[in-house]
């Protein structure tokens, strides 16, 4: 395990280097199978494009399905289906590596990695990006980031999903958002509907000024 | 990871043919995160204890908060936090063998073990269980059988949990149904809330049915 980790961070450090050199910003979207990470995409390509040129990569181990409705935003899409390298529980650096062959980075300002769902794995995995998200459904319960603390200390910021729902629900927001500062001090949380768009104005300012200053600053 | 494999089968028959010595039911629970494995687990025990003299071996990265949950049920329960072994993934058969030191197997007819919620690396492990279910929430959507068919395939039932909240989501039902028989035909789906208890009559008999089926025939 330790070699298979050594041998993916130097991957990963290639990965970024080459997205400094192309000058594309990139962001690693992690989360649990069915929190809402295409639904996201979907309404936050929608809202940054054209203005943000934007590519995605999209990792399942089966199925194109994600791949087909985040095509429709006008952004290329790459789908991995890991299923070609024994069902792999998370995307590796050289996985992404392999993915680029399918995208133009001179003509692209971002590249969104939507990882495998699973909220153990991919955490451990570097694939070269500036930025880690994780989005955790209302409906996952409070505790998780206690439970899956890797995930919440290696992300920059958490989507706290499917706040429509809460009406319906018997979820403890304070606790949970308590919970997620106990694990990650300072973490910026932005609770979102990706349903409604609730709470996408600041999600999108956030995460535009982190693309904007590292795109200024080359 | 063969080498792995091969070691946790081994570890898997020595539990397989322990559990059939004592006489010992042996259900292994897994899911995604949230989906509603302890609150289902909660319900289950209510209703078939003190008949089906069961314990719980709980298995999480980090925190004790589902086995405080469990053990009012009265049943013994043994909480695993694999941190202590890298922060695993999943189960394995030696850490199941581990856990058993905690557990009187002679006094008991079922044992549970509810897995660590990720729906990828846990139906890779064998742990010498009789059978294998899988707790799907309505709220993950109706891919998730095609998207991580492993899991799907490797269970011998699906709960597919939290209908309380349909009337709240946009899904489609028989999509979701005909995607699980797609990936497993034949799979019996019990539809059911943990929360209200709709839909566990049918479980809990599909379950005790099992049970009795091996007591009886040792």
């Amino acid at each position: 395990m330790r070699r298979v980790l050594d041998a993916n961070d130097i991957m990963a450090a290639q990965n970024r280097k080459l997205f400094q050199e192309k000058n594309v910003y990139v962001l690693n979207m992690m989360s649990s199978p069915g929190s809402g990470k295409t639904t996201t995409l979907e309404k936050t390509l929608a809202r940054i494009m054209p203005e943000v040129r934007s590519a995605v990569v999209v990792g399942d181990i089966c199925t194109t399905n994600d791949a087909d409705r985040l095509a429709r935003s006008g952004a290329p899409v790459v789908q991995i289906n890991t299923d070609e390298f024994g069902g792999d529980c998370h995307l590796s650096a050289h996985v992404i590596e392999k993915a680029l062959d399918g995208i133009k980075l001179d003509d692209i300002d971002l590249l969104i990695v939507e990882n495998i769902g699973n909220l153990v794995c991919p955490a451990e995995f570097d694939i070269g990006e500036d930025c880690r998200v994780v989005v955790l459904s209302v409906t996952e319960g409070e505790d998780k980031p206690a439970k899956y603390p890797l995930m919440f200390r290696e992300c920059h910021a958490t989507l706290l999903n499917k706040i429509d729902l809460l009406p319906y629900l018997d979820y403890d927001r304070e606790d949970a958002l308590k919970t997620i500062q106990l694990v990650h001090p300072g973490m910026p949380v932005f609770e979102v509907s990706a349903k409604t768009e609730e709470g996408f104005d600041s999600w999108i300012e956030w995460l535009m000024h982190k693309v904007k200053k590292k795109l200024a600053s080359n």
